[in-house]
C-alpha cells in the first residue's frame, strides 16, 4: 500500500530556513500606553518635557538664599529676612536656591528663626532631575513592563508605537466541532487554534482565528489565501484525516513555495513551512501535543526572532527521575513535573503520546532532549525549562504512583493549605521506585484486598526503606460483565486482563488460586491492558466480555458488578519524611473530615478506614 | 511651625495588619477561555466527557483482530479476512482490538497480507487516554497558563470561573493634569494611576481610573465612598501638597477606620490603610516611586495573599557594585542594574530619589534591604530581584559612569545587535572605580580638552588598570552665560562651579590655572551643583549668571556661549575585555557610518574622532 515518508531535515537547519525565508514585517501600530505593557518598542521612546519642569521643594518648609543662612547656629540662630512658605512639590521662587525643612524652622513674634545654615540646593530637586526634555526614556525594542508605564505618563506619552505582527490561525478538520458544542465520541473539540492564541497574543502579537474548515483541498486553500493577504503569519492546523498533511503541503506548493516538510523533532515531525503571497505558513499536525510543540519551537521562536516578547521560562538542573529514551536525529521534547525532594530538584517525565494534552496540563515545565542524544539517564542532571517561578516549589508535593480520582480531590483539597500536588500517574512499582530513589514525596498505590486470602505483598520485599501506609479510600473491586454472571462463569468467557503488578491483575491471580482456577482455563487471561481504567470500557464495546475493575468503574461503563474484594487506595510515604511540614498538612488534610466528605460526595468512596495508617 | 510625626509601625506587622483587616472578597467572575491566561480559577474544572470518547487509532492502516494476526512472519506472510481501512484519529469497529499500520500491509490480488503479529490495542488509543468524563482537570487557585488553553477547549470548557478582584484608583493633586495634557512647568502629569492599572491588572485584577480629584477633603471623601462601593480595595494616591496624605489619614479616619499610617519602610513611608465600609483602601504618598513600592509591596502582596497571580520575577545572588547606606528600622527598596561582568553576576543601585521614576525604568530589578541592615557592602553577594530572566544578561552591557546623550543614542543603536546597554549613571571617577572593581564592562567618562594647555588626567593614576579609552562624541565647551562676555569679566559674575572630578569643574580651574586667575577671585566658586547638566538652567533662572557648559546645553537653555575647549566623551575599557564578543560588536557600532549619523542629526555632535582610540 502507499508509503507517505517524510525526508527529514535536523531541527536546527529547519529555524535557520524560516529565520532566512521569513524576514521581520517590522510593522508598527501605535497603542494607547494603558494597553502597551507586553509590547516591545518599534522605536525610541523620547521626553516631552523636563520632570520637574522647573526646580520644586523636595520638603515642605521655606525656600531661602543659602547665603543668608551662612551664619546660623544652635547657640546664634538667625531670624531669616527673606524667605517663602513652599510645599513639598512647589516651584522654588526665582533666585532663591535651597529650603530649610519646617521641622528646622522656628516662629517667634511673626518672624522665622533658624538654627542651621543651609547648603545651596539642599531640599531641591533641580529641573530635569528625573528626566530632560528630549531624553531618551527608552531603547527600541523595549519589552514595556508595568513598571515602565508610571514613568511614561509621567514624561507625557500618552501613545506609543509598538512592533506589530498579525497571525492568522486556521484549524482543518472535518471530525472536529467548534468549542461550545458538545461533540459525539467520534469527534473532538477543536482546539489547537485555541492554544495557538492563547500563546502567540501573550507575546504581543494580534491573532485571528478564521472558522473551521472541513477536509477539502479547496476550502483549505481559499481560506488561507485570504489569511496570508490579512496576516504576517498563518498557522495552518492539519485534520487527523488521512492525508491531511499532505493537502497543507500540496497546497503550499500550489499557491507559493514549501520551504520544509517534516523535520527531526518529537512530536511535531510533520511540521512544514512555506511562502505564500510573502507570508510565511507553518502547517501543524492536528495532534494537540505536536500542535504545542510547533507552536513553541516554530511560530514563537520566529516572533522572537522579529522582536516579540518571549514567554517568561525559568532553568533550573534537576535530577532526571527514570531513564528517557529518544531516537539519535530528533530533538525531542517531553513536559515533564519538576519538583524539590530532600532539597534538591528533580524531574519526572510525563507521558509523551501525542494526543495526551492532559499531560501538558499536569507539567509545570518541558526537558529538550537534543538530536545528539541516545536518551537520558536516570539521575543525571538535566536542564529544566519552567513555565514557574522554582520557589514555588517549596509549597509542592511530587506524588508519583497510581492515578485515581481521591488524588485529584486531595490536589483540590489542599490548596486551602497553599499546597500544590503535582501527580505524575505511573504503575504502583513505579510509584515505589520513585520513593526509594528520593525523587518524590509519596507513592499512591492501589492494594487488593481479598477476604480469607492473603495476596502477597508488593510493597513489604522493598528492603532498607522504611515505609509508612496511609489509607485514602477504598471502594469495591470486583469482576464487571455486560451479562449477570456467577463466579464459576469465569471459564466460558474472553476476558481481559491488566498488567503484572497492577491491583486488578493481583486480585485476578489471588481470586484464581483461591478457588483453584487454573489460568490456561480463561480465555484472554495474556490480554493485558496497558491502563486497567481502561477494562470497564473494553467489555461494554465487547471487545471481552469479563474483567477486574472497581465497582464505580463498571457502573459508569453500565455494566453488571459482582463484588469480589477491596481496592484501597493508599500513600506509601517514606517514615522519614512525616516530619516534613507540607507532608504534615497532608495527612492532616487526609484525616479531616472535609476530605471525607468530599470523597463521598465526588465519587462514592468508601472512608472507613481513610487517614489511618496500614502499617 | 507645625512638626508632622508619623508614628512608624514595622513593616511586617503592617503587612499582618493588612491581612488581618482585609480578608479575601471571595469573588468570582466567569470568563471566556480567550480571555481567561493569567486568571486564577476559583473552583476546579473537570472534563465534560472523555477523550477520546471512544477507541481510535493512532496510526493509518488496518483495523484486526489481533487474534487473526498471530501466526503472520516474514515467512509465513498471513492474508487478513477480516480487517477495515482505518486512519488515524478514526474510530476503532466494534469488536476490532488493533491497528497495522499501513507501512506493514502488503496488497496482493485485492487481499492483504501481512508479516509481522500484531500485539492487542497497539495503535490504538483507548477511550478516555488524555482524560475520562469526570476527571478533575485543574485543581482550584491553578493559574491559567496559555499552555492550558488547548487541553480545557479539548475538554470542552469553553468559560471559566475565576477570582475576581475590583480596584479602584483614585488620584488627587491640585498640581497634576490628566496624561494628554502637557503640564506648565509647576505641573506634573498623574501617573500613578496608569502604573497601579498596569501592574495590578497583570495579576487579574480589574482597575477602574477614577478622574483626578483636586486637593480637596469634601471631593475626595465622596470620590473614596463611591469608590469603596464599586470594589474590592482602593488605592488612594495622594497631592503633592502640604497635608496632602494628612487629608487621607482624616478622610479614613471619618469614613471608617485607620489601621495604620505611617511604616518603616523606604520609599513610602507615610503609606497608609483603612477600612470604608468593609473596603481595604490603601492610601499612598503622591511621589511616584514611593507610590510604586506601595503599589508592588502593600496592594500586590495582599492581591496575592487573596490568591492572585503574582508577577513573575526570577532571584539571583549578585555582587553588590557600591556601599549602599540604610537606616536601621527601615525596610528599604532600592531599583537597581544587574549585569554579568567575567562571568558573574554584579548589581549597581540606581537613584533612590523619590521622583526619580526614570530610575525604575533604567533598573532591571530591585534590592530588599531588611529593617535589621544598617546598608550593604560592596562586593557583598546580595539577592537581587528581577522583571527580566538572567539569560538576558548574557546579551547585556553594564555601563557606569557619566550619562550622556551619546549613550543614549548608542543603546539605542545596539538594539540591532541585540545588545542591551544597561546605563547606570554616577560620575566619571565612579564610573572608572567599577572599572577597577570589575562590576561593569565600560565606563563612559567627560574629559576636558584645552588647547594649548594639558589638563591632568584622572584616568592615567589607575595603577595596576591596562585601560584604553575609545571617543564616543566631542563637543565644545566653555562658559554660558545670560549676556555677552569676554573671559575677562568672570571675576564680576556670580559662577556656578561644579563638584571636584568633573569635566566642568577641571576645564574651569585650567582655564583659571593658563590665564592666572585665582580661584579666590570668583563669586560662587564654592557653590557646587552635584549635576553639572543643570548649570545651563540655574543661569537662565538668573540663580547664577556664568558657569561651564557644552554648547549643547548652553543652546538648549537659551543662554550666550563663550567657547573654551573640548568635551570628549569617552568610553574607558579594561584591555582585557576588548576581545569579549559583545564588547566588539559595540566598539564596530561606535566606528560605523549609521552611528556617527545619528550623532550628529540627533544632537549635532562632533564625529571627528569617533571610534578612535585616544590610549
Amino acid at each position: 500500500m502507499k508509503r507517505r515518508y517524510l525526508s527529514l531535515i535536523p531541527f536546527e537547519d529547519a529555524l535557520e530556513k524560516m529565520r532566512k525565508t521569513a524576514p521581520s514585517p517590522r510593522k508598527v501600530e501605535t497603542v494607547l500606553l494603558d494597553s502597551a505593557v507586553g509590547r516591545v518598542l518599534s522605536e525610541a521612546v523620547y521626553a516631552k518635557f523636563s520632570v520637574p519642569g522647573i526646580n520644586v521643594a523636595s520638603m515642605d518648609g521655606l525656600a531661602v538664599h543659602s547665603s543668608d543662612t551662612r551664619n546660623a547656629a544652635d547657640r546664634s540662630p538667625v531670624v531669616l529676612s527673606d524667605a517663602v512658605r513652599i510645599n513639598t512639590g512647589q516651584p522654588l521662587p526665582p533666585s532663591y536656591d535651597a529650603v530649610i525643612m519646617i521641622e528646622d524652622v522656628w516662629e517667634e513674634d511673626g518672624k522665622w528663626l533658624i538654627r542651621k545654615s543651609a547648603a545651596p540646593w539642599q531640599f531641591v530637586r533641580p529641573a530635569g532631575e528625573d528626566i530632560r526634555k528630549g531624553d531618551l526614556i527608552l531603547p527600541r525594542r523595549h519589552l514595556i513592563r508595568a513598571i515602565d508605564i508610571g514613568g511614561l505618563a509621567s514624561y507625557g506619552i500618552a501613545f506609543v508605537n509598538v512592533l506589530s505582527v498579525k497571525v492568522g490561525i486556521i484549524s482543518t478538520g472535518g471530525e472536529l466541532v467548534p468549542l461550545g458544542m458538545t461533540p459525539s465520541p467520534e469527534q473532538g473539540v477543536e482546539s489547537n487554534n485555541f492554544f495557538a492564541e492563547a500563546y502567540l497574543s501573550r507575546m504581543g502579537a494580534t491573532c485571528k482565528r478564521y472558522p473551521l474548515v472541513p477536509d477539502d483541498r479547496e476550502k483549505i486553500a481559499a481560506q488561507l489565501l485570504l489569511a496570508v493577504r490579512e496576516n504576517d503569519l498563518v498557522l495552518l492546523s492539519a485534520g487527523s484525516s488521512a492525508g491531511s498533511t499532505d493537502y497543507s503541503a500540496e497546497i503550499l506548493k500550489d499557491s507559493g513555495k514549501l520551504i520544509f516538510h517534516g523535520v527531526g523533532i518529537k512530536p511535531g515531525k510533520p511540521v512544514m513551512m512555506g511562502i505564500v503571497e510573502k507570508t510565511p505558513v507553518l502547517g501543524m499536525p492536528g495532534y494537540p501535543v505536536a500542535a504545542h510543540t510547533v507552536v513553541r519551537e516554530f511560530a514563537a521562536r520566529l516572533l522572537e526572532y522579529w522582536g516579540m516578547a518571549p514567554h517568561p521560562t525559568y532553568t533550573v538542573k534537576a535530577r532526571l527521575g527514570q531513564n528517557l529514551s529518544s531516537d539519535l536525529g530528533y530533538d525531542e521534547f517531553v513536559p515533564v513535573s519538576t519538583g524539590k525532594v530532600d532539597g534538591r530538584y528533580v524531574v519526572i517525565p510525563l507521558s509523551r503520546g501525542f494526543g495526551v494534552q492532559s499531560a501538558l496540563l499536569k507539567s509545570n515545565g518541558y526537558i529538550h532532549i537534543p538530536s545528539s542524544a541516545e536518551g537520558l539517564e536516570a539521575k543525571q542532571e538535566i536542564d529544566v525549562t519552567l513555565y514557574e517561578n522554582p520557589s514555588f516549589m517549596e509549597r509542592s508535593l511530587l506524588m508519583v504512583g497510581s492515578s485515581d480520582t481521591p488524588l485529584q480531590i486531595l490536589a483540590d483539597c489542599m490548596v486551602d493549605k497553599n499546597i500544590t500536588l503535582r501527580c505524575c500517574p505511573t504503575s504502583n512499582l513505579g510509584g515505589i521506585l520513585a520513593l526509594r530513589a528520593g525523587i518524590c514525596h509519596a507513592a499512591p498505590v492501589h492494594i487488593p484486598i481479598l477476604k480469607d486470602h492473603t495476596i502477597p505483598d508488593q510493597l513489604k520485599a522493598q528492603k532498607g526503606l522504611s515505609i509508612r501506609r496511609l489509607v485514602i479510600a477504598e471502594q469495591p473491586f470486583g469482576l464487571a460483565t455486560r451479562n449477570a454472571v456467577r463466579l464459576e462463569d469465569l471459564k466460558n468467557l474472553q476476558i481481559m486482563n491488566s498488567q503484572r503488578g497492577t491491583a486488578n491483575r493481583l486480585l485476578l491471580d489471588a481470586v484464581l488460586a483461591r478457588d483453584g482456577i487454573p489460568v490456561s482455563a480463561l480465555k484472554g487471561y495474556e490480554n493485558e491492558l496497558k491502563n486497567p481504567d481502561m477494562i470497564a470500557s473494553n467489555i461494554s464495546s465487547m471487545i471481552a466480555d469479563a474483567g477486574i475493575c472497581t465497582q464505580r468503574s463498571a457502573a459508569n461503563a453500565g455494566l453488571r458488578f459482582l463484588p469480589l474484594g477491596i481496592d484501597a487506595y493508599e500513600l506509601v510515604m517514606r517514615a522519614d519524611t512525616l516530619e516534613d511540614p507540607r507532608v504534615k498538612e497532608m495527612i492532616e488534610m487526609i484525616q479531616s473530615d472535609e476530605f471525607k466528605e468530599r470523597l463521598v460526595q465526588n465519587g462514592g468512596f468508601d472512608t472507613g478506614s481513610t487517614g489511618k495508617f496500614r502499617i
